[in-house]
């Protein structure tokens, strides 16, 4: 299992359109071959910062997701709601092992 | 769902240690009423650096995992090889919204 945890931090006016637009990528991006997880997260601290929890079986199927149009539409409907580069951390999921 | 990502920074020497005490917690877990994921994901930049990601139905599942056996052997077994405190950080499962 190959994770990404895409970290985003979203302007306060726009959380609800980047909720909104975050829940159609979650819904298209579930329906990809070797997708395991796309989980949207919204930290109980700060409403306005959010995790994109993506697990895929291995790197082609987590690069190809890169290559989707859904994916194209998301990243360019939150560009101008972040408020900063959004920031993604690669780990290897030990456990479920498969 | 309710989720709590677990940072966890391991000494070197214990790293293969944690993973395997780590492997009986995440066995047993699963298995917990209202366990949704106990997935646990090894940094891609520094194989010390571990998250465990916890999710589950509610708050009481996942408070009701602090009481179990497993969770109490794990806390103790691992204790002693971080190289730091563990954090936790809590966060609203958005997506999936069940």
């Amino acid at each position: 299992m190959v994770v990404t945890l895409v970290h985003v931090t979203v302007r306060p006016d726009r959380v609800a359109d980047f909720i909104e637009a975050t829940r159609r990528n979650h819904e298209a991006s579930v329906r990809e071959p070797g997708n395991l997880r796309f989980d949207v997260l919204q930290s109980a601290d700060d409403p306005a910062r959010f995790i994109l929890y993506e697990a895929y079986v291995d790197e082609a199927a987590a690069a190809a997701h890169k290559s989707t149009a859904h994916y194209a539409e998301w990243r360019d409907a939150v560009a101008g709601w972040m408020a900063g580069p959004r920031r993604g951390e690669r780990y290897a999921g030990l456990f479920p092992s498969s």
